[in-house]
């Protein structure tokens, strides 16, 4: 099996028990035997919601189902099972989605527009209905506070560790909790990846409220990220509300000034979590931060940034700790944004390595290479034209990525 | 150093020499020893030139010069270099690109606008023009009809082969030749890459009818290729007509009739060029072509086949002979343009693994997998909307990929 990313935490983050929501973890042997492969989380009634979906022309059955669902608003539990994505299984994926979320309402006791699912796995097998429906029931009577833990570690298929965050904030001076997991691992790319995360709050949102929240937060976190630039049927985010936070009055005005504390502690918490995702990508022994700066807007400071995020060859270099900001240059040049190769910066941490489109005259190999053997390197490019600004994450190109992605399916 | 690529032929292809052009190969100790990494090409007064350089935002000197000196559309010499690529080495690297050229045109005789200039290696260290100006004399002095095989060899870089073409094809009766070679390795994508490859024939074409046809050969050859996604600051294909070709009428229109046999020869010429690029691809052990048809159009199609021919997932895939035919859905999905899920369909050589949205009924794991054993590789994608069909080439992603692009300059 694969080494355990070097950036695993040593423990997963302690993550309380949110009010209104409850949680059950179990195995539904959809791939793996013995492992917990399903997690059903039941919300109390009132819970709102939010999300956001990949922008694959091919979606899996799941994201046709939570599109659908979205427009409703309203959550009373979340069905997610690893092992198979029921992406590109047709007229049964979609049968299995029905018949999924069928038998969840009835042992919820709730309309099935407000159930929510998610499947991550292998595309292109049919997911076997009756093994979930097999499990529901049970699942069901066993939720309870809390499980936040296990149910990060079930919903994970390469991914190396388990990943969680939580803050607490104050709304009106009462105490607010926002949980969230996620799994990654491969394909992941802006507009997410075979990237699920699921972030709950006790915060009372309205529906448009945590839609444009939740909206807003991706997009400065799990879209600025990247492993191999691909993105898969699947990727799904999700923010659920139950509003079970005490003595907070209900929140219906995305501009409403109560909200400032909380949008950025959501913000902590996705960005977290992209960050956990890119730790963990697959094969990654380094965490590479990408910031464009002086481009000529921001769309076009992340279009570079991610050019060089998701440039293969820049990417092999960074894991042989090879200082090679030639293939900087060149993934500026390709990105077909404007830029002035005489105008061009680039530093590697603090080191400036090139300026006004050559070699910096200070330029040392010797400390640039010392830099490049870090596990975090942070890569800045000023294009000289503008003001716009912009930082992606992405990890380095590993033999061990290509071992992985060769192997996964046998 | 590298193994030979498994794809290399067993010996270069026979290139008869040109009329009108002479070659020599020398020694400039630009960055390696002993060995071979200057080519001088003289041409005879009359030669034309058409010619098409990469797509940077960042491009080399050598490129600027080119662009340049295109406008003139008369060459007498050409003059290449690798071990250095002269990009990103500012006022400089203008400088050794002046000086160069200047050398050159004195030892021949002749305009610095009638001469060509290409470098290929590391990008960002200072080229010496002193090196160059050092050997320009003696190569002039030693410069033969023929040695095409050593030039071939004097270019390449991190390349495990030389690769040549040649074709003779008829016109108006008499017989014409076309010779061409390149060198690629890494950085290759459409709009090239650190890909160099020069074209001579001995057909009396003008320069507008030779720049023409350059850049239509190109778009299906050079262009439509991958290795992975890079593009180099360098990248630059030229086509030369010394016209002395015997008994041959002087060719100025682009649709003269007598024109046919020779653009089919010079496609023929060029991708096979393209192709033995790809083979050469760093660490290639797959020679892989992505064929999408049904798009809305040749552009859709080229779209969709590249979101596959650079998904480093799906490609890790293909060096690990894994059917993952879950990922060309998802490469699909994620190339932005019109697709449905549910009218795809996918081969791999002739199996068809999935159609109408989900996998085929008569699906085998068993034949499919034995196809994947393959070293040529062919992937066909029917998206069932309209005529749009086009083909492009790349191979696999593997671990020495990875160590070959960790280690380059050290």
């Amino acid at each position: 099996m694969t080494a355990i990313s070097p950036f695993a935490p040593a423990s997963f983050p302690d993550l309380p028990p949110v009010d209104g929501m409850r949680i059950a973890i179990g195995q539904a042997g959809i791939k793996y035997r013995d492992r917990n492969d399903v997690v059903l989380a039941v919300f109390d009634e009132g819970t709102t919601v939010g999300g956001t979906f990949t922008l694959s022309k091919c979606p899996s059955a799941a994201v046709d189902w939570c599109r659908s669902a979205l427009g409703g608003g309203r959550a009373r539990a979340l069905l997610v099972n690893s092992g198979n994505a029921n992406a590109f299984t047709g007229q049964k994926g979609k049968e299995t989605t029905t018949r999924s979320a069928a038998a969840v309402s009835r042992t919820v006791g709730c309309e099935t527009g407000e159930i929510f699912l998610a499947s991550t796995g292998v595309i292109g097998e049919p997911l076997d209905a009756g093994k979930i429906e097999g499990v529901v029931d049970g699942l069901h009577s066993r939720c309870a506070p809390g499980g936040w833990a296990q149910a990060a570690r079930a919903i994970m298929t390469t991914d190396t560790y388990p990943k969680g965050s939580s803050r607490t904030v104050r709304i009106g001076g009462e105490s607010v909790l926002i949980n969230g997991i996620a799994k990654g691992a491969g394909m992941i790319a802006p507009n997410m990846a075979t990237m699920l995360a699921f972030i709950v709050t006790d915060a009372p949102l309205s529906a448009s409220v945590a839609r444009s929240l939740i909206g807003k937060s991706v997009d400065r976190s799990f879209n600025a990220i990247t492993v191999d630039g691909d993105t898969s049927t699947s990727d799904t985010v999700l923010l659920f509300a139950t509003g079970r936070a005490k003595n907070v009055a209900p929140i219906t005005d995305l501009g409403d000034p109560r909200l400032r504390g909380f949008k950025r502690a959501l913000d902590e918490v996705t960005l977290d979590l992209a960050h956990q995702i890119v730790r963990d990508g697959e094969g990654a022994r380094k965490f590479v931060s990408v910031t464009v700066r002086g481009a000529v807007s921001r769309r076009s400071a992340r279009k570079v940034a991610f050019s060089l995020a998701n440039s293969m060859i820049l990417k092999a270099a960074i894991a042989g700790d090879d200082a090679n900001w030639g293939r900087v240059v060149m993934a500026v040049g390709k990105a077909g944004e404007p830029a002035d190769r005489d105008r061009l910066a680039i530093w590697f941490g603090d080191i400036r390595v090139a300026v006004g489109g050559e070699r910096d005259p200070a330029y040392s190999e010797d400390l640039t290479s010392a830099y490049m053997k870090n596990d975090r390197i942070a890569i800045t490019v000023d294009l000289g034209l503008g003001r716009g600004t912009d930082t992606v994450w992405t990890c380095d190109l590993t033999k061990e990525y290509v071992a992985i992605n060769g192997d996964y399916r046998s």
